[in-house]
């Protein structure tokens, strides 16, 4: 049978020869391995935005084996680990980039640091330790290699957590999140679920006031993109369930000027009395 | 034996995790398939430029099943359909960006449309039928699975063609059409073919007098790109057989700052005269 | 047995479908090839960018064929050549991109010119050779096809070579190289190793000067990146063996305002002395 794919994750982006050599290190090391790339476009160094692509992707993903890499603390005394998880494992730094995405699979079973030289590649320096330490850490579990071969065990209670902001829900049914996302067509997913919109008083189809700084804009509670008006400002459960702000065929961060982490409200109240 | 590869083009971009997704669904339905990257870099909701693309690309494609996803109407009444064609399948919306392809092909023997839920993820909501509902019919199709079980029939008569321009012949050798695409290389595909142009009276090695706008320049009909003398305008019969502008080892793009769609007029008799 | 694969690297960029195109010429040739994308976004035309990529690259490759395509010179008389070397095959036009590599893996055991008609796709010109010649060439040897199957015996002396400049030991300790590659953090990596900076009297933990142009910044020849302080300019021996100029989480490439291809200077002893 078949090894399970490995499925990979970085901020290495596709301008040098990042992933490709970790490719071939894994391949080199289990030929004919499956490797998927979830997205190597995570913005430099950003490990929330790392860890939450990968939560919207893990649930997707057949099981096997998740490498993610973006390591803004690469060869200092930070661990790379290796996550035992129901249908398979996760590697990666500790730095929060595999948090969100282990707590979707159930938790950590077990947890090894990866620090058996025998399983890391030489190197003339510690800089690049997707392609030396943890590319064929992946490699090794997919073949079906021990876990504890490759290091010695850690407390899951001690891996570095990542913090995900929950939105607030204030007086007057409005709910205070921010913006985690915005995708290539510029819908802007918030933090903020159906649920809570509608315990803060949204329906679908009703008016919702969207303020962002002193711009306030009235919006509109759609099923998709296309039930938008022209230039009608959307409110959209998206397809990983999540409130998003979107415009139909247009571009809602480009026409909010907004980025991930802006701070936005949304007033159900307000706009159903209007 | 292996199943059949599927390839797979879109509009998703690398920047967001669209396309692993994607091939994750594929692969967890069918361990091992093998998913062949057309191109993911469609400009966004650019259906005709997706159909061209596909179109260029088709006739290279292994056997097998092509998913195409560019899907502005994601979440309406538009229809995603399974196409059955000589060698394999075609998935995609019904909105014209299979259709050339399928032309190219020999037409439609028979077509679906993707209704059956139990061919679809559960998902919270319709914007992304690539992932949901496109991508699973297409790894049951590279699996072997029925095309009926997909979804009812369709009559192919009812699918929304593609609109490709025709260029057009006028008088004293002009020839006026269209940029259909440029490459990163720089170079103009024109909706022009090499027979078209040597009826209107142009010949392999002779000028040809190009009108953009109210530029209008001097080109010559050459064979590759270096033959062209540095910082002439070249005429190349390009990999797919169509007529090109293009300068050696520099972006005619740039310099006749042109886009997709600009109108471009072939003159040959004033050109000969010269 | 699974074929090797093939490793691809090219200028095509991921905007158009050449990428796709190539993957999907040799998959058609060899049902199940597993092909690894090395990089395709050297910059267009730059043989020498990609000559680097590649050799960066090679050593962690898996035994079988490289496909490398940055080919300004595409449908002159230029060569397409098939290089054999121990582990496997290069295949790719000779115009220098191949040298680097060919060289760290030994030198070239036989080369032959592309010219056997049976092994080449028809085509309505000679502008896209990486899909016509190249690509299915890659794919015959992939699938343990004879090499002088491909075409004529040439000389490896007759080869192009690479040029990669080679950094000069001035007087006082001062090395003067250039900047060969800059990383998508903005590492700048030199034409020099520590090797060459400690006979200059460079030592690991001591201060460097760096020079370029007019500017003069006082350097530490650090471990890794978080090892340099906030704002301090570090020489670190990069994860290929080579000295890198770099900032702790920033980009030293935007910090310096430097391109590929800039003087820099490395001075010891002034360094060490101050």
């Amino acid at each position: 049978m078949a090894p399970p794919a490995v499925s990979f994750l970085s901020d290495y982006g596709h301008g040098d020869e990042f992933v490709g050599v970790c490719h071939a290190v894994m391949i080199d090391l289990v030929p004919g391995l499956q490797v998927i790339d979830i997205t190597h476009e995570i913005p430099v160094f950003d490990v929330r935005a790392g860890a939450l692509a990968l939560v919207r992707a893990v649930q997707y993903l057949p099981d096997g084996v998740v490498l993610a890499v973006v390591d803004p603390g690469v060869g200092t005394d930070r661990r790379c680990i290796a996550v035992e998880v129901e249908g398979g494992f996760l590697v990666g730094p500790d730095n929060g980039v595999l948090a969100p995405a282990v707590a979707m699979l159930g938790g950590a079973r077990r947890v090894v640091a990866l620090e058996r030289e025998e399983h890391r590649l030489p190197a003339p320096g510690p800089t690049f330790a997707g392609r030396d330490i943890m590319a064929p850490a992946a490699a090794h579990l997919a073949a079906g290699g021990a876990l504890d071969e490759l290091g010695p065990d850690v407390d899951p209670a001690s891996l570095t957590p990542a913090l995900v902001p929950l939105a607030a829900d204030g007086e007057d049914g409005t709910i205070t999140g921010e913006i985690l996302w915005i995708d290539r067509y510029g819908n802007c997913q918030l933090n903020v679920g159906p649920d809570q919109l509608s315990a803060a008083g949204g329906e679908p189809g009703a008016a919702v006031v969207v303020r962002i700084g002193d711009d306030e804009r009235r919006a509109r509670w759609v099923r998709t993109y296309a039930d938008a008006r022209p230039g009608e400002l959307a409110v959209v459960v998206d397809s990983y369930g999540m409130c998003a702000l979107a415009l139909d065929r247009r571009s809602a961060a480009a026409e909010l000027r907004v980025r991930v982490g802006h701070t936005v409200a949304l007033v159900t109240r307000e706009a159903g009395s209007a």
